[in-house]
């Protein structure tokens, strides 16, 4: 008897109400009276009653599980973003789902396809390098299932966005370089479509641009890992006109930049100054240690994480999902000074 | 009409089969004729047939669901043992909750009820540090949920586990230290209580007794991260019988020492080695390399995984859920020799 859970049916057949009434009473429908809703509550507690989670999704097919989609697993950044979702997630009784598309198109689909399956009642994502179709997460919104992009965010479909300030986070990582005196900066960016390319190429471009530094093109290179950035730096530190600076979209390829200038002869940074973007923990790793730019990848799963949370709530009370988005939310950057800049 | 997904019922009545019929052979099940299941199966895939998990889950009280527990979100080496479960879950068709205990007792306690309430098939966990009581986790095996633990595993517990060969990886990093001409080796260990930190002493203490270095428990120190170690080697290094070399059970807190080292112009690894565990990005970072032992995060996590996997298909052919153990896995480690060490 005692491993017999009590039902919705036990609970009201004991207070003589009906299971509708205490259905709704458990969920704090304000159609219910505040006396009936406390009776059948306290009912329920006493009784150690615990709802048939998976049967009450089933009826209302929503569910309390989000799917997070993540590019990368084994990536600081987006470990960072996925503690965040997390956190906030299994403190408001969320449970998450988590994925990795492996930066692959096809397993983004996929996965999309295994979190409706799975009854999620909203998506979290951010978009694999080769992704430029949209179609699966079109579908979600049209299912009535909410979506909310981070970092690499999707501007081919109408829904919420959560991003690091990137362009802020390049210019003032760029004007630092300029104000100690570097003349001819690098950038070293990812693929050129990605929206977080465009925007710290547009600021360190526009900084360039305040301080009237002639654009040059051979300097802007894709080079976004260790491994690139020690094949590529040489032949950058040999020619003629050689940088003073290198400005890189994340730690990892300022650290090979860090490693090419060492192996090179060239004092980091008296001769070359260096910048990533991350703020992991290779910054603090390297020697001397990286001038980055933070990112505060905890806050930015935090955030998307609430405004998930907020449309859901309007969803509850029918509002429709295809209403007024609620927000975009940009993420502050800081620049940290330390070692390899002057 | 296009929109309405086809049931079990709708192709039992096309194929003038019975709907359990239909049911099995979607579950290729080999009580169930070839030709029927292939009859089955194409007819369902020609017509786009999707089952209801949700609807499946609860008839059959079982999901394809597996709940993940992670002591810390933020942390290379499980960051790689998640990727490995996440992986190798997806490719059988499992999707992977996950949580992290935040290394709380408390936290883990409310995620395995949290599990249990969306009805995970199977767990599969890494202790948080603080978890002494294991009560939870029986609960879990109580109710046929098969439960896999990695890392830092419980012994309190009659279940599958996936360790690290942390024994030999520690016999061997001293074993190499002291081939390479090192007596005064300290230990620098995490919480004396974890498996982890038992099975690497007692690698380290055995390689001592193995060349005849007599144990000086002055040296074996609680040290787990990088403050602890800026904080800790200073003294060390200056005490009379200063260590001539540093054996730490992270990357993080190796390199901690690294930094003290240069810090107090002690020269690495000419007066001092340095030898972590982990090699994660930190141990490429540093200047010079860390040498360090290398864990196969990704192959616990896969191993752990069809560990599970191998447990729930027993399961499902109704074996009893507490039956003999399947095995335990024992994942090789090996030391990555690098610039730390003579």
């Amino acid at each position: 008897m005692a491993n017999t859970p009590i039902t919705i049916k036990d609970i009201a057949r004991a207070l003589n109400v009906s299971v509708s009434t205490v259905s709704r009473a458990l969920k704090n429908n304000p159609d219910i009276s505040k006396e009936t809703r406390k009776l059948v509550n306290d009912y329920a507690r006493q009784h150690n009653y615990k709802p048939n989670v998976m049967a009450a999704n089933l009826r209302s097919s929503r569910s309390n599980i989000i799917g997070v989609i993540v590019p990368q697993l084994v990536h600081h950044f987006f470990s960072c973003v996925l503690s965040g979702i997390e956190r906030q997630a299994s403190a408001a009784g969320y449970t998450i789902l988590v994925a990795q598309s492996t930066e692959s198109y096809e397993e983004e689909v996929q996965i999309v396809r295994r979190f409706q399956e799975a009854r999620v009642c909203g998506v979290i994502a951010s978009l694999a390098k080769q992704t430029a179709h949209y179609d699966h997460y079109q579908d979600l919104l049209d299912a009535g299932i909410p979506v909310v992009f981070y970092d690499r965010i999707c501007t081919g479909v109408k829904t919420e966005r959560v991003v690091v300030d990137d362009y802020a986070g390049a210019f003032t990582a760029v004007e630092y370089l300029i104000q100690t005196g570097c003349k001819r900066i690098c950038f070293f960016g990812a693929d050129p479509h990605l929206e977080i390319t465009k925007n710290r190429r547009n600021g360190y471009l526009d900084a360039l641009r305040r301080y009237n530094i002639p654009i040059d093109e051979s300097l802007i290179t894709l080079c976004d890992t260790r491994q690139k950035a020690m094949a590529l730096t040489p032949d950058l530190l040999e020619s003629p006109l050689r940088p003073d600076a290198f400005f890189a979209i994340n730690d990892e390829t300022a650290a090979g930049v860090l490693f090419a200038c060492k192996l090179a002869g060239v004092k980091v940074p008296q001769e070359v100054s260096i910048c990533g973007f991350s703020d992991g923990m290779i910054a603090q790793s390297t020697d001397p240690k990286l001038t980055t730019v933070e990112q505060h990848g905890d806050e930015v799963g935090a955030s998307a994480f609430a405004i998930l949370q907020e449309k859901l709530e309007r969803l509850s009370h029918k509002e429709s999902g295809a209403g007024p988005l609620i927000k975009n939310r940009i993420v502050r950057t800081n620049l940290v000074v330390r070692g390899t800049t002057k």
